[in-house]
């Protein structure tokens, strides 16, 4: 291996330099704040997995895109794709103590083997909300309007997300409605789903392949045609729970006043195969109409790999195509964390009394970046322009006189105070930095 | 694989409950917070890396103790067992760029595939500190410090922890004086470290099998009784840049207030082969004396591995010993984070207003806990007492009569307000939740 390979990191995967750090810190702060004023609990787990768990659980291709490895055991192992299987055992390990509904919160890094191209890593960091155990719509709207509040709080307005929501039921009413049987409604779903990936005659030649006939293919391509709730009412001969389940998402995002941002769309179908009921995708209103976050409800999951039923809904939101949104719009400049206080010391004379106002200063609660060597006072005022608020600098003198300068970096301000209060804490040194941000949440 | 088994994490790997977070949040938030007050920026990379980078910097047996696999392109890669060789990678691929000194960390998941006991997982977390480019000993002033800091922000004191302190090139010195050729140092070094893991015999069966003379094996072992620095100089005829080095340091952690828990002890070698000076660790004062943290200086790292000549200091600093010395000590009691508020509604009438209260109180900041069902007021109330400070529960009469009552879960106490001012975000809530502990930092 070259050396210019052996620097990189592996193919795929991205380091997170100081600078790159910013934006990620960000975002992470943005979700973990959102789970947390909606009353998400935090949980993780280890990347490793079993590959037998991961088997279990994975529908449409993604077996083929896990990286699997064995221990020195000969235990099949994999790096996890998604975190849904994961939540899924470490519920089922615990399901007759946890109490239910339960609504969990995740940050956690999955990994894909895919072919690259733009915004397709082969890792990524997901946000993942979970309610667990409660069938009332009122969890959809809690996901929903969590996801939403995270990009508000990063910055986007309601005019630039829109979540679009369908329900996988509904779709099935009208299949059954229009004749088609209902060991064809999941093939239906995942073919309907690749709808502007492949062109529409590859779908009818999956679906025939499948054995449905050109009636059904038809009727399954002219469900994708209905517009609106009323209009699959009509279908349907009026009201029934599918619809009346929507409508009552649409109000309670309305009562939560972010009714403006969602709409139905029946296109909105999620290719993952264990959806039942409601499902959503949030996308950038902008000409890209990139997803930015999708879910909806899974009733079988749990049982189907071996726990007792439990209706859940869950949403996964993940840190590239945000990242890419939140640096075209401007929103996010990357801009280093500034600390409070850079100090420096002019000679080895001056070093105990910095490494004194270092320590007393960070005692107290401040972030310090102080120079490690003496330097020379032109040095370090382009370097703590760069790394801080405020600037310290000890020269000879002001050790002998017991005094200090702090300069404002920002405002070009500076003022002077006794070393000794300095170093006691008694010196109001709030005052020469610029009113920092609001505290960032975890 | 039966049930059982593919339920629980794969053997060696940990899962994070809710209630497993709130101590990983705790040293986490420790953690971060005493690196941003000494200045450090954040760094991160995948947990995924080349093999061959491993390969090159790994020194005694980590070789072994890798998860290795390959992708379907056939690149080997590994799931890293520390964070050094990546840190020097990146550092690396940007050598003529970053302006050095610089000061990095970061909180990384590491994996080492080794025999099970108590406190020996196969992956742990991992906070690293590293200063780069830095020749000066207040480098391993501010990295020791910072780990204290770390520590005391946990509650633990003075009294609780001892740093002991050491100088590879100090032993490097003895060793020269007493006899022992200089390629016999780095053998010397890594069996004198297995002491106490392996009776004295079999580290002089070591040293004989690698050539060395008897009287040098004795004159080795003579070293590990110099019990002080002067003991030192005595033996070298005079104080060395070596002792020197041990006795600056001593004097700048006085300089930081933290000097009465650093002391010199020649014991202190760390197994790595990449160390060349300052050698550390950070100890459990208790009966147990478990390691909690070290690290060193290490010279040649960068070079070795195909960069230019740096010199370093680092630190790592495990969550497995410091989250069970936590625990043993009581300092943390995994009680969960409560929300600010739990919101319940009777019956399905007050859904909206409930929907609408918990709405407002997340956008004026406040952390909300919602029931997503009509509720009981018994089983509402014992609930929020376990998730929340302050509790509202709205019935028929409430909404009315457009006013709630908000209840202070642990004081007791009660207070009415109107609907349309919570609503409205004018409501003076605060007063209604018990003081809130400062700010966490991220």
């Amino acid at each position: 291996m070259s050396d210019d390979t052996l620097f990189n990191p592996p193919r795929g995967m991205r380091d997170f330099y100081p600078a790159d750090m910013v934006l990620r810190t960000f975002i992470f702060n943005a979700w973990h704040a959102a789970a947390r004023a909606a009353g998400f609990e935090p949980y993780d787990a280890s990347v490793v997995e079993s590959l037998a768990l991961l088997k279990r659980k994975s529908g449409e291709e993604i077996g083929d895109q896990l990286y699997t490895f064995a221990d020195k055991s000969g235990r099949e192992l994999a790096l996890r794709a998604e975190m849904t299987p994961t939540l899924a055992r470490m519920i089922i390990a615990r399901q007759n103590e946890l109490p239910l509904p339960l609504k969990w919160y995740t940050v956690a890094q999955c990994f894909r083997y895919e072919r690259m191209s733009k915004g397709r890593k082969r890792e990524h960091y997901q946000w993942n909300l979970d309610i667990v155990g409660e069938p009332a719509i009122l969890a959809e709207a809690e996901i929903i309007t969590t996801a939403l509040r995270a990009l508000y709080t990063m910055g986007l307005t309601p005019q630039d997300v829109r979540v679009h929501v369908n329900n996988r039921a509904l779709m099935a009413d009208i299949f059954l409605k229009l004749g088609i049987p209902a060991e064809h409604h999941a093939a239906t779903f995942l073919a309907l789903d690749k709808r502007g990936k492949i062109d529409d005659d590859a779908i009818r030649t999956i679906l025939r392949d499948g054995g449905m006939d050109a009636v059904s293919i038809d009727n399954a391509f002219r469900v994708l045609g209905v517009h609106s709730i009323d209009e699959a009412e009509t279908i349907l001969g009026g009201p029934t729970p599918s619809s009346e389940a929507l409508r009552s998402l649409l109000q309670l995002m309305d009562e939560y006043g972010m009714g403006g941002a969602v709409s139905f769309d029946i296109a909105v179908i999620r290719g993952l195969g264990y959806y039942t009921g409601i499902v959503f995708e949030g996308f950038d209103a902008g000409q890209s109409m990139r997803a930015i976050f999708g879910g909806g409800r899974y009733d079988n999951l749990l049982q189907s790999i071996g726990g007792k039923p439990a209706t859940a809904v869950g949403m996964g939101f993940g840190d590239v195509v945000i990242g890419d949104l939140l640096t075209d719009r401007g929103l996010h400049t990357g801009t280093n964390h500034l600390c409070d206080f850079a100090v420096a010391f002019m000679t080895d004379d001056q070093r105990t009394a910095a490494v004194r106002v270092a320590g007393a200063l960070r005692r107290h609660g401040h972030t310090v970046d102080l120079t490690l060597h003496s330097e020379k006072p032109k040095g370090f005022f382009a370097r703590a322009s760069r790394s801080s608020r405020a600037a310290i600098y000890l020269g000879p003198d002001d050790v002998t006189r017991g005094l200090l300068r702090i300069k404002n970096l920002e405002q070009r301000t500076e003022r002077e105070y006794a070393l000794a209060d300095i170093i006691a804490g008694t010196a109001a040194v709030g005052e020469m930095l610029i009113p920092a941000p609001p505290c960032p949440p975890q």
